[in-house]
């Protein structure tokens, strides 16, 4: 049986609507023209609750109400609120003082305490927020609370910002024979704007266990998937991962670590597929490297750079550029040990040898998702990063984002 | 007569040609179509000579060899070579022998030891010189040896890749009443490339002066302004500074380290404002920051950001995206001491405090020129940085540099 449960991850549908116990709304409360810009997440048991959130010194009033909340409820939670349309950010006492009222009127329809209720908030930053449309949209959530696959779609669609597609991910998976979920929703429009206020994930599962093990298992999790889409300490005001699971003081089963790793990984790759005008995916293997730190750190410069994104978007097969950006972050590359292949085919060889054409390669970039292999001839880690290029209308988006 | 050398610094035409004692030429030699792409420079006398080079791990040949030729003629140089449309970058010991053997060939036309010769390359990564071409480039530069401001700007135009304007500066300086000068040429598109292989300075005076001093005074200015317009870290394979200077015993005026960085400085900026695509020119003055250290940390932030170059592109008013950059960096921002300023102009008080209108704010950002000054609200040092908007016109060139 325990090899069974190891090994058993199942796909299911519906993201956070796939677990037991949560129920959810995603309403239109006039923050934005239009669309649903208030999501309301309410768990039936108290939670214990994990967290990432933004390495940026400026964070947003959300990020530090909800962090108050995480040290005196943070196995004890009851729900989580969240806004797009305006980031609560550079907001002073007032952005304060309305994320926790945004959490007390929550607790209040809830019957929870406020510091059982977490704020999340995500959109253009230096506004205040519209606490009357946030009211009776947070009344009009409660209102509308429901278990189930539609409820999830409609909160991930209420945290959307540029997001063309609601991002939801779910697994089954089993302890001792009996069968768990872990899911979640996700806004994002990619590593390509990391600093944007604009990356949030919510993941709960159905299994309970404390909240150290949680967090063990968040963070895991998060270096492997989140944190491989985007620079370390170049996260914006507002990003935050929360992870539920009802409350208990039991560890976390092995089969839930890979399951949470699974979901996020779903989640990362669907912000990079979404990111803003991108045309392209590219997924960067690092291989050979010393050590995972090395490998992460090559192939986050490789999807971090201007110059490979827009080489990619022109289908120009420049390696050079991959190189010269894996070189300059300081990781250990030696000029001559590396090799490159794209899409599985063997691309540069050591010693820079080319063993594709320049045609070749450019016939293989016209495919919409590139897979660049690059082995650093070092050691036996590796590490895998996600991006994608770098178009005419990431600079349209951007230069008008709020206009 | 010395507080009279202290002050007089007259800006001079003609770059590296205004400089006595040098002799230039740039011409076609066919590694590009019809553009001048091979640029000789050279000596009358032996030269003390100071370096400062890409911290990129991936160095290009030319890098490579011309640090091998530093380290044993350094206080004994002669001439320089350089060509653009290759970066002789990722081109394993055929580069190194391709770049010593063009050393070797200045150096016996001008009576002198390959080792007396610096050599310098940019363009594309990943391709061999075609040596043939560079040698009747040398040859024919050679024979075009002048000095003078028609010289400098043949050379100037010859290092040129994506650059549209060839870019030259010169001051002169007086030392106890005799008047000396310091002139550059330089070629980049700008900070908006960090890594593309296109970085390069070349600076000379006629006062004589030993190799330490020269090299203390090119690191400093280099930090003021080439550092000021790039990510530290984030050279390209073949980002060069070389200044020269006549060698002798004797240590660096205060008047030559003033106008070297005033040389350093003209040219950084002029890299800048022939920024690829680039629309507007931003200056970022950090002010009352705890050290120069952060303060040139947080302006670096900020002029590489996307997000604040495609909102000034846009002409849009988002400065929470300036002050998130500015938090990214972990270089000590206090969320509640800063203060923003746009051309001159209070925009963002103590606070988070909007003082400007966002129609008056748009209206300052209509000007090509946008000065923003963040006061940090911590200490009593200064930095400044220089930058560019991102346009579709970076995205447009970059998606095709080769084709």
């Amino acid at each position: 049986m325990l090899l069974d449960d190891e090994v058993r991850l199942v796909e299911v549908r519906g993201g956070l609507g796939a677990v037991p116990g949560v129920r959810m709304a995603g309403v239109h409360a006039g923050i934005k023209p239009r669309k649903r810009d208030v999501a309301l997440i309410a768990f039936d048991e108290a939670q214990s609750c994990a967290a990432v959130t933004t390495t940026n010194e400026i964070k947003a009033a959300p990020i530090v109400v909800s962090a108050a909340h995480l040290a005196v409820a943070g196995a004890d939670m009851r729900a989580l609120v969240c806004n797009s349309g305006c980031a609560n950010a550079c907001t002073g006492e007032r952005g304060e003082r309305d994320a926790r009222a945004t959490a007390r009127q929550a607790a209040t329809l809830l019957g929870a305490r406020a510091e059982q209720v977490l704020v999340a908030s995500t959109g253009v930053i230096g506004v205040t927020l519209p606490m009357d449309r946030v009211q009776r949209g947070i009344e009009r959530a409660h209102a509308q609370l429901e278990s189930g696959v539609k409820a999830s779609h409609d909160a991930a669609e209420a945290i959307m910002t540029t997001d063309r597609v609601p991002k939801l991910a779910a697994y089954a998976y089993y302890v001792e024979g009996k069968k768990y979920v872990v899911g979640g929703i996700a806004k994002g429009s990619g590593m390509i704007a990391p600093n944007m206020a604009t990356m949030l994930a919510f993941v709960a599962t159905d299994f309970p266990m404390a909240h150290a093990p949680l967090q063990r298992a968040l963070t895991a999790a998060t270096d492997e998937s989140f944190n491989m889409i985007s620079v370390d300490g170049d996260m914006s005001t507002n990003d935050a991962i929360y992870a539920f699971a009802p409350a208990s003081d039991a560890p976390a089963p092995g089969a839930f670590v890979r399951a949470l790793r699974a979901v996020c990984l779903d989640l990362a790759r669907a912000m990079v597929a979404d990111g803003e005008g991108a045309t392209k995916r590219l997924t960067v293997n690092v291989t050979s490297a010393a050590s995972v730190t090395q490998a992460r750190a090559v192939a986050r410069a490789v999807i971090n750079s201007n110059l490979v994104k827009t080489a990619l978007y022109g289908e120009d097969p420049n390696w050079g550029r991959i190189i010269a950006a894996a070189g300059s972050v300081g990781a250990g590359m030696r000029p001559d040990a590396w090799s490159l292949a794209i899409n599985g085919t063997p691309w540069v060889g050591r010693g820079a040898i080319e063993l594709l054409s320049e045609a070749e390669a450019h016939r293989e970039l016209e495919a919409s998702e590139i897979v660049v292999g690059l082995d650093l001839g070092i050691g036996a880690e590796h590490a895998t990063g996600w991006g994608c290029d770098l178009s005419k209308d990431y600079v349209r988006i951007n230069a008008s984002y709020r206009t």
